[in-house]
């Protein structure tokens, strides 16, 4: 019956594609028994529970394997024939790739190859610390699968995320590898010919090779569990097994013929009948994940229950904070200590230990850069194989699978933040571009963010990396001028719990007694108000405002009458009303913004170009106020500029 | 004596450090006797003539090891020692990080972690093309040597072009590994307890590893030039060593104190004198260069002279060819078949491969996805490990790699071309600042060029990367609407000779008998002129203009009077004179523009927000056109936004 299933999954793949007129035949056809040995023998889930806490987690990294993760979801239960009939076609359940928030038991979209294996380490690290922490390792037991192909492993991210997992010994995660030998171009012995079982042994993972057998997949997935390591399984495949085409590249993207799809089926001695579904091969599935499932799920729920009424009843409270989202403790009092002046890196690291001691859920690291970005929570310990109840994980030089894997982090209900410096976004956008699409609360901490880093010179300074990442859809940045705007911006990014940046300097800035916290979530608002008449309006970001609230004092001397405007997120304040925007931004005076990048969205807030006083050119390697006076952003360069526009 | 040059760069990196007040100084202290070895016994240079087509290379891809680097090229003779006490000063020849152009004996910029590797597999491929088509082995025999820490090594486009240089079988590259087991923030053993010599090993490298001595060292440099392959060396280190701070990460990025300088030089047996030259060691290490260098240098040039006459008497061109950067051949009349309708991609290849057939030094490949990209070669073969004279790379599924390898293979005299979707521009990004920066010669093809893509759904479909890629400053976007165009921005792309993105539909588009080619430099032109008066101008940007120029001929039977302009290059155009600028877009006319993008830059060209038409968020799964609908960028849906505003 095992080979009746995996035949149902195969034809049922092979007609949502041929109904779609496009899709991925060749992974259907290959990894058919992987996905029904792990659903069938492995995966504890429960339908009509499909948040449970516990449950199994599969990722499908190779995301363009959707049709046959949706094809073995219908054969769960999750999805309708409906659904499959309906496979990439607007508002379906069964998109192009693999959507989180879409479909039920799709728990990461993918697609990007690399993504999927990096966020499952991701969840890896999430369950490890949750079962290590606030609940333990009876009541969270769960695992994560991940189906790779060939392409996920050539991806950087992929051998970035699987060296850490290495490092942490992140034996709940268990990776099948489609292996197939032919990618989207033709065979990898032109591209791929390393040994991957030996790169994964030296990565400290355990490794096994083994048929397209479920038998055999099975085996090898007892052992992995055994091993006490992640684990890589090597599935020797065929793609696109059965075709006319099996074995080549033409098989991997495009719909097969009709008539390859008449003798696939009659080889697989399955009925011609489009969406045929084998209704005893349907209930010997659905049974088999059922009696597993059902009997863990029932005394899971007693242990749980208990655990919570043990725990309650000792007055521990921590699960409650845990999943509450209420962080309105941050719009209270706190008492932090203020000084004069300081980085706004340092004053992060201050609001960023606070949230930390109030809530279990607030996690993260920096990708080796944590004594520069200042993000290490210092009351929580690391993060490691010996230690999984840590909060600070070391991501080492990796920013890219850092990206990913605080999307896994997300996906398992926390609220992770990570940091580099800002010109070494780029090395992460991949990975933000995934938290923007699902849509999870990852606060991605940018530091050192402008020419002002100095001697590093130009391949540390940020130039325009806001601009990219403000055109992110579903992504905020923050860029707050001093500590009360860093406490106001995590307020913001606490209550709207969105994918964000928070933009930092290395370099002190003044702490304001005119900034105000509770105005950062409006985008923009008044920190220096004209006396009688209004000259000019200067707007700021971030850690320039302080020099443009300088230039505005100064002026007032000289006899300009000057508002000055606060904007650490353009973002939000674009958002506001237009009674708000005009209260702060009045039509028919001249307005000025100063931001040392060269973000050409500011342009919205200014009558003309040459209002925007910006930076179009790379930077230089010198002391930072050499730079900036090379760039002509230095203090009396940017004042006589203002002048003459006034 | 070799303990004394050792000993000497030493001390000049720690003054450099101490005198700029910023620095690195445990990379200087560890990696000394490395550098040392690679250019007293392997490096083959000539300082009179820096650009010596044979010379080895050295990449410092630990790029903070800037100092060290430099006191090295001060020993070889590049640098002054008024060079290195301007270490990191405004204009000086001694930046922060290694800088391409600025520094005699520098060969790539340097500093984000990975890249250096990465390009240094580039220039491995360059070298070996060269050799084994244009030149011999014989005349081109050089080596190119990297030196890499722990963080290049964590760093995931390390692995991706590593990976490569394995399956390539690159045995022209030596990569020297300080392995001292600290990165930034720590011990390694928080985040790297690979086994690395094991991975290496298993991508098909030569790995050795030995202690810190130049007869080891040079022991290993010899057996890796032996073994046929790609070599790892690790050279097992103390970071900092000799300092109080030795082998802590304390020692890793600022300046040693007073007294440490102090007991250092001690150590090391040398005088406390700031920026002390021992004459016997400069002597010493400058003959040992010279006396190799000199001999094969002279040898070369009377070998290289007399294939040079042989090729010329047999009226063979190719080399003078070769390097002859005038690409006029585009702008002849070129006899191509031009159907009524084709997607830009597929014009694209045709042009490239008119292009490769003229031109040697014409050479690229795709991450893996030529097939859908139409970037392949057709007549030239695939570059592989059996086949060095191929111009078709096969890069894997490694977009990031493929960027820093295309650097490469431009710092060795090629014009290299790569490609990818438009969406996954993101992995890339890094690779392509650095050619921005380098201000190389490296065509970025992007197809796939809007959420017209499709059902491959969101993360298949660019929203935000034009705006990514038109902020990079020294960069430039081509976006063609027709063959015309595709044509016009490769006579530009082989005029300006600088980075670019050339974005590509996957679908047909219209070719116009209107569009110009000779006109893409110029960034925008008219393609439709108004009748009598202007009602409106309506602009666009490559594959949108044939939908555009629709719109305005249905509007036209409505009584409406439209200027229609193509802008293929909204950077170009920019450039241009405000005269021409005015001549296509008058002033006191109302001006639309459509771009399937969100790229606010194109705000330049029309007088308010509501001209911009485009689109603001992510996309969604279903065939084209109900992608379209959806994000109402359809035909009907523009051409009613465009009714309105008119």
């Amino acid at each position: 019956m095992d080979n009746k299933v995996i035949a149902n999954l195969k034809t049922l793949g092979v007609d949502m594609i041929n109904k779609a007129g496009s899709g991925h035949p060749g992974i259907v056809l290959s990894s058919a028994p992987i996905l029904y040995t792990v659903y069938a023998n492995h995966m504890h889930i429960n339908i009509k529970d499909n948040n449970w806490l516990n449950r199994d987690r599969f990722v499908m990294s190779a995301g363009h394997g959707s049709a046959l993760l949706y094809a073995t979801l219908y054969m769960c239960g999750f999805l309708t024939l409906d659904d499959l009939k309906e496979f990439r076609q607007v508002k379906s359940k069964t998109p192009g790739h693999p959507e989180y928030k879409i479909t039920p038991g799709v728990e990461v979209s993918t697609g990007p190859l690399g993504q999927g294996l990096a966020t499952a380490v991701g969840m890896a690290i999430g369950k490890k610390h949750l079962a290590s922490t606030i609940f333990n390792n009876d009541i969270i037991d769960y695992y994560i699968y991940t189906l790779c192909g060939d392409g996920d492993l050539m991806e950087g991210i992929s051998y970035e995320a699987a060296s850490l997992a290495g490092t942490l010994k992140l034996n709940n995660l268990i990776v099948l590898y489609d292996s197939n030998k032919i990618s989207l171009d033709g065979e990898t012995s032109h591209t791929f010919t390393e040994d991957i079982l030996e790169r994964f042994d030296a990565l400290g993972w355990f490794v096994m090779s083994v048929k397209n057998k479920p038998f055999e997949i099975d085996r090898a997935i007892n052992k992995a569990k055994k091993s006490g390591l992640p684990s890589l399984i090597e599935v020797k495949t065929l793609l696109g097994e059965g075709s006319i085409l099996e074995n080549t590249n033409k098989v991997h993207g495009k719909p097969l013929s009709m008539e390859d799809i008449k003798q696939l089926k009659e080889k697989l001695n399955m009925p011609l009948e489009e969406f045929y579904v084998d209704e005893k091969a349907l209930h010997y599935f659905k049974e088999k994940i059922k009696n597993r499932s059902s009997n863990k799920y029932i005394a899971w729920q007693k242990k749980y229950q208990s655990y919570i009424n043990n725990i309650l009843n000792g007055n521990d409270i921590r699960i409650t904070d845990f999943y509450n989202q209420d962080f309105s403790f941050l719009e209270e009092e706190v008492p932090f200590d203020v000084p004069l002046e300081e980085a706004t890196r340092d004053s992060n690291h201050k609001v960023m230990n606070y949230i930390s001691g109030k809530k279990e859920c607030f996690i993260g690291g920096s990708a080796d850069l944590a004594s520069s970005t200042k993000t290490y929570l210092d009351d929580e310990g690391d993060f490691n194989a010996s230690n999984y109840q840590g909060k600070n994980i070391w991501y080492g030089v990796r920013e890219h699978a850092m990206g990913a894997i605080s999307n896994g982090l997300a996906l398992t209900n926390y609220l992770p933040f990570c940091s580099t410096f800002l010109t070494f976004a780029d090395y992460l956008k991949p990975a933000i571009r995934m938290s923007a699409l699902m849509e999870l609360p990852v606060t991605y901490i940018f530091t050192h963010d402008s020419i002002n880093v100095g001697e590093d010179g130009p391949t540390h300074q940020p130039i325009e990396q806001l601009a990219m990442l403000r055109s992110i859809p579903n992504f905020m940045v923050y860029r707050p001028a001093d500590f009360n705007e860093v406490l106001g911006s995590w307020q913001a990014i606490l209550k709207n719990k969105k994918p964000c940046a928070l933009i930092l300097s290395r370099g002190k800035t003044y702490n304001s007694h005119e900034t105000k916290s509770q105005e950062v979530i409006k985008g923009a608002y008044i920190i220096k108000s004209e006396k009688k008449k209004i000259d000019g309006i200067l707007i700021a970001t971030g850690t320039e405002l302080g020099l443009v609230l300088n230039i505005a004092l100064e002026l007032e001397k000289e006899g300009y009458d000057l508002r000055v405007v606060s904007m650490p997120s353009t973002q939000l304040f674009i958002k506001q009303d237009k009674e708000y925007q005009n209260s702060i931004l009045p039509v028919g005076y001249k307005k000025i913004i100063v931001e040392a990048s060269n973000d050409y969205h500011l342009r919205k807030f200014v009558s003309h170009d040459k209002y925007l006083i910006n930076i179009n050119s790379f930077g230089v390697s010198a002391p930072s106020y050499d730079v900036l006076r090379a760039l002509n952003f230095d203090k009396d360069s940017i004042k006589s500029k203002i002048k003459e526009l006034l």
